[in-house]
């Protein structure tokens, strides 16, 4: 049976599903809105401030429910940072590398990291809050660094492709330059704060972003055609 | 009469000098000392975690002392802001611009800062951290911004004597030059612990350092030579 029989097929359960599905989905839907609730506590308070009282009154559940799908605290706050990052890691690996010359994957892949970056501030809050902890939470993840490794593969292979046909400059490494664009494509937002309070600007105003991020564009262009 | 007359005078109050001025040295040494007790104390803890109570215990001193010299907690705070991007400022002012050509001044500048940020993470850590304090207590001093204003002007004045000799790409932006200069020379510092963990290797290890220090210089090079 396929599942367009299945769709054809008169409603057994009514549109809800059968019993077990809809407990399914259910759970699946309370976990999903802890989760949302937490990325917001945890970036408005950082670990230590976060309260799970605000996070189950805010997810509508309870504590309960939090510790039943979560655990602790400290594996939320994980979960969280592993869902953020999760984010980040589908879209870079959206690239075209089927269809782009080394140098073409390489710039689309930081206009990628560039627009989620830009539109999706909390994760910039989340990676620097973990930062001043030393990574000590998020050193407790194995998922963290699996789900990081297939970017670095893609640079790399667009690294061999692009010295092979001389389109890139020989011996760079997949790491630093990846390392070096999400620099470029985040620096001003993680620190765009106190930048704008030191140099008397505002560096939120769309105007200024735009032309900042074609700017990064550039010199990542001009070091790739070096 | 010259200082060097004062000198050869023989001493009429012993090697201390006058009680007044005794005093005042003792006076700077002690508002010294709190301050740099104070920086350790926000590096380590962050605003809210720090205490005045640590801090003057590590400082040798008293609360009164720190209250008579700073005001009050985030005054302290501010000061300890204050001198860390001070050592900043009279780092970059250093760069030889007499005798330097533009691009040659720019990556001298760029060396300068990569240096400093290098040997003062302490500055990088502050600063991460009052961006997620929004820049809320940095906005409070007038000094940060006037202390900043000098190096934009050097390096607005580079690009223009760069830009007439055609030694530069027309069009560039000071501030904006700047923040990516910022970013190449200081994000793997600002986000070396998370970045590891991510990619399951040492940022901090000397010998990757110094590779990526050499890329992010050949990138602004590549840059300014487009």
């Amino acid at each position: 049976m396929t599942y367009r029989e299945i769709d054809d097929l008169p409603p057994r359960y009514g549109p809800q599903g059968p019993p077990r599905r809809r407990a399914r989905r259910k759970a699946a839907e309370s976990r999903e809105q802890i989760l949302r609730a937490a990325t917001r506590e945890f970036v408005t308070h950082g670990f230590a401030g976060a309260r799970v009282s605000r996070i189950v009154s805010n997810a509508g559940s309870n504590p309960r429910m939090l510790y039943h799908y979560f655990g602790s605290k400290s594996h939320l706050y994980v979960a969280v940072l592993e869902e953020a990052l999760g984010g980040l890691r589908r879209k870079e690996l959206q690239i075209d590398i089927e269809h782009l010359g080394p140098r073409e994957g390489l710039l689309q892949l930081f206009d990628f990291m560039a627009y989620h970056f830009e539109h999706n501030q909390h994760l910039v809050r989340l990676l620097s809050a973990e930062n001043l902890l030393k990574a000590k939470y998020m050193r407790k993840s194995s998922r963290i660094p699996e789900m990081s490794s297939p970017v670095l593969t893609v640079i790399e292979q667009l690294i061999a492709r692009g010295a092979a046909a001389r389109q890139l400059p020989q011996g760079l490494d997949g790491l630093r330059l990846y390392i070096l664009m999400v620099a470029l494509s985040q620096f001003h937002l993680s620190n765009g704060h106190t930048l704008s309070v030191i140099f008397g600007r505002d560096l939120s105003a769309p105007a200024w972003r735009k032309d900042q991020a074609s700017d990064a564009r550039r010199m990542l262009a001009a070091f790739l055609n070096t």
